[in-house]
């Protein structure tokens, strides 16, 4: 079976991180997986919330939104709506936890980061995109912080690379990253989270119409390692290229 | 290893599903998961939201929530805040989509089902707990309205019985069924909802402190199926009994 | 004239007063009028809200609530709906003023006690049997502060009892504790809270539909003044008795 | 004893009903009750709300509301604050249930009138005056109404005046419409609404600092009671005026 | 032309400022642009916000909003609304800033002075005849201030008299202080603000049918600093006479 | 004297109108006023808000966003604090007026246009970038949807084009299309909004610092409208290019 854009299955979209996109922030990236692209900007402060002050360690939080029309039809704004919608909070939530997964933070010591995940057009695997470009604007944002001695000289406040892909059933196969077509039509979708070391950070697994069995589960588990590694190698040669 | 409540690695705590706890709702369980319990209950109405009117086809949703002093350290009230947090939102999705996936819509015909899930009393687990009374609360809520010809004479609308566990690694050991103190202990926490027939409807893992592998994995879901099983027996012996 | 489940005009339903129901609850109490029940928590906590530091005092405050599917027909949320209405405001209220008459600040010390009074099933008279059930819950959390020497020994910052009950003219004779179905025929519907002494700390009588006259008001007061000594003596008896 | 600005105990303040204050509104008065100011308007709609269309019958609805500046410290605007504060809440829902005690729906027909009380200044008293103001206005919205045939000839909306005042015991001694600095030092305070034939609509009475027996009740309720007359009085006299 | 109020195309509506209008707030005016009236209040409190304390200077700061039936037809408070409008927020801004303009916060020292502009009645011209009012509360507020050695003895916080006016093209012709009718038929619409010495604090005009062309600009402007000057006298008389 | 990048007084910052940058949306630009750029997209839908309904005009409206690292620090997102700022309400306000200026609703037929203006990176001038980008997007989906005849044949919507610029007195200069550390300098800052045809459709000048006279307003007048002529040809020159 071909795919709708003539992918092979355990293929990935094309995957850009254009790093130092924006003049302001610490670290930026504009990421895109095939044509979802989001903004991602890592902002940093010295200090941590009240919760945290006096214990030596840092901080690292997230938030991920949509632009009205990121999407095919314009969705209402949340801020004009007064509330964040149950689907932004989950995926805020999940951006931040993977991220902290790959912080040491006594090594960051008593700074926050915070990670801006802003979508600018949607076309499927959002959160995983927003969690593959978030790391590397992390990544700059520390770099930044050490440059300015902001954290100590010696400290590696990130222990591994961490990056996310979708997988999904459709039609019968299992599929890597789903573009926004092929995610409506999937029987089952999972988002896995994935270190560099090829160990999970997190998978959340939803069956959307039929439940799903051990052997699928396995068949999914086995294409997002992979798509995760892939990723992890774009990571690291973004990083490795001198930002504009 | 011994567990801190003397139980074997694979032993869910004492479960009790109280049918009827309510005498105005459809369908009502009172659930215990150990000290975790959660009051469960369906409300049947007839009609449907509006996006779904004249499509022949029912809806079921969730809520749920937690009273303020649930836990060991009194919360404040969402209502008092204003909004709802990330958290119970994320549940509410989460126990909603898990007893969607055992409906056939067109079976319920144009009805709604309201499962509301408030936890009295927190000790770990109380979205696992939640589902699984929910499932029995539904049921009971379904029968009401075939018992009153609301739904079609021969008509199922539940394809599958329902029910959800939580699992992880706490010292290295997977276990079932985490109570409060092994669940902020653990590496990994994963919850994970299973169909009757011993298929997935969701799972969910994270790593809380070190990134997990395969094999760790793969203990973990094993325990989860097992432990689902165990619950849906108990949802059909407490289907069974009659209910006060 | 007899009433619709059978009792005399001066007489209570059954009231029970389950302490100990909560496990993570300084206080807690299960409070019963026939079918309606609340869940009464009260949460101890050491120091006092910012405009009161300093002053040597504690403070004493409410919190009522009732559950989507208490009533006979399912209600919003009020977390949902993003604002509490108006008469949750107004019997949190009427419950935080009842509990601070009984209340010695001085003896309490610079201590905070919170009452949740969240109904799980309603059947008239919800707020009664909040400030009758909070008060137990209230005594037991100032046991448990004493125990622990969190009050200065020889200190009683209780000083008195205090009860509440509905009363109300159906079909023209005056009766006690209304279940819903006579409050909903109620011409007046008078709610009154007295302390064990049997003075008044509130009287709020309103005209559902004629206007009352004094005679009308008196036999109100003097059924009222009848049912809350027998609430009192059914909360002493309840404290006298060990907690489970 | 005698009182702070010379009073004798059973003495009304100066009140005042200035008619036609507002040339927008179908009825408004600026009602004074000593130094306390209440702009009360009356808005007449056709038509009513979704819930009560084809029942034949009309509804009226109030909402008070204070300047932020009408107190002698100045508080936040409820609108800054997002979400209408317990107190406001509960005298806007007297004031409704107040004006509908002398309402006969069927003669208003399905017509609506909403009651704006927005006090301007503060000096003690402020719902029992806007209660009492409030009537005048909604007589005018009424006649209004008449003089266009919105409601049908011959019939009578209003089935009586009310009015409002406040009583309380101050230094042991009962005294009848408390101004800010009586109020702020009574053991109790209550609020009573009659009708203009002597009767009942609303008695609230509140021990602020001691309990109170039923002889102090009831020497209030005199106080009241003879109040409300003088005030239903000065009602009559307004409305017999010509409105400038 | 003749406008519909016989007033000639220059000339102002009768101005009135009455000062003392409060007993509470350190300055208030209730100003009258014809049958628009505003209550303005100014509050002083000694401190200002966290961000500017240790300047040694002080803040001005506004509110305007307007009371639901100050219109023909009664809107919805905001209050209830739960959010203030985009309208109420810009003309909040515009208060704030054009009284500012007049300050020498040094000389005010760390006081806080809050204007509060309520309008009572509306006919046009609101915001112009708060900024106008609001400037005589303010004066009254500094001497009051002045008068008990809260600000230091020879400072001098106001450096100029501010008042505004607006101005429109309706049916070709420009316009000073336009009322309602005028205002809804106007092509353009400018709401000048001038300092007492004939400069500009404020210029905002819209084009509300056709764009304006820079000789119609200069009509308008021609106009409004005209109306300030006469707005700056009827300030300069109303603070020449003794408040009540 | 030179200004802090090198250009003239009279000079525009480099400014570039990217068409079709989003694949959603019926038109979408992104804009840069030097180192401002906005994403502006039109989203067209047929039919029109309910109080315009049968009325045989369209309706365009504007909501003005900024990305919280946008700036030189993190700002809180309006989403999270559940409202809109005063200062989006008043930008987003500006800009739907700015562009109604030139749209012929009739033309329009019962169509809806919204724009949206998010601020990816933030220089000074976000509003009139907006309003320069916003125009020719709306061009865009005009054309869009007279390409799927969703616009009767014949009919132009559109009367004019319109642009929009800052001015502002920097150290006694009057300076063209301000960048952030100029507008923090500047004595006085206008936004002026011109047709194509150079009249005006909103001047909003305030002064921030020192009151402007009449020779001052006519300097920053001509800048403007030479500025504004600029942008009509850098607009005009984006539309005749095909688009992406």
């Amino acid at each position: 079976m071909s795919r709708i854009d003539g992918r092979a299955p355990e293929q990935l979209r094309p995957v850009s991180l254009a790093r130092g996109w924006s003049k302001h922030a610490e670290g930026s990236v504009l990421v895109a997986f095939g044509d979802t692209r989001v903004l991602c900007t890592a902002s940093f402060t010295e200090g941590v919330p009240r919760w945290r002050k006096g214990s030596g360690e840092g901080w690292v939080t997230a938030e991920y939104s949509m632009l009205p029309r990121a999407t095919n039809t314009r969705g209402d704004r949340e801020s004009v709506r007064g509330r964040i919608g149950g689907r932004t909070h989950e995926i805020s939530r999940l951006i931040g936890r993977s991220l902290r997964a790959v912080i040491d933070y006594k090594a960051l010591g008593e700074n926050t980061i915070v990670l801006d995940c802003d979508v600018l057009q949607a076309d499927g695997g959002t959160r995983t995109a927003a969690i593959t470009g978030a790391y590397v604007a992390l990544a700059d944002a520390v770099s930044w912080a050490q440059g300015r001695k902001l954290i100590k000289a010696g400290r590696r406040p990130l222990t591994d690379t961490v990056s996310a892909v979708s997988v999904g059933i459709v039609g019968g196969a299992p599929l890597l990253d789903l573009c926004y077509e092929e995610d409506v039509r999937a029987d089952t979708d999972m988002n896995v989270v994935c270190t560099g070391d090829g160990r999970f950070v997190e998978v959340q697994g939803t069956a959307e119409a039929e439940p799903f069995d051990r052997k699928e589960l396995n068949a999914l588990l086995d294409l997002a390692v992979a798509g995760c590694g892939d990723l992890a190698a774009a990571q690291r040669a973004a990083l490795e290229a001198t930002a504009d």
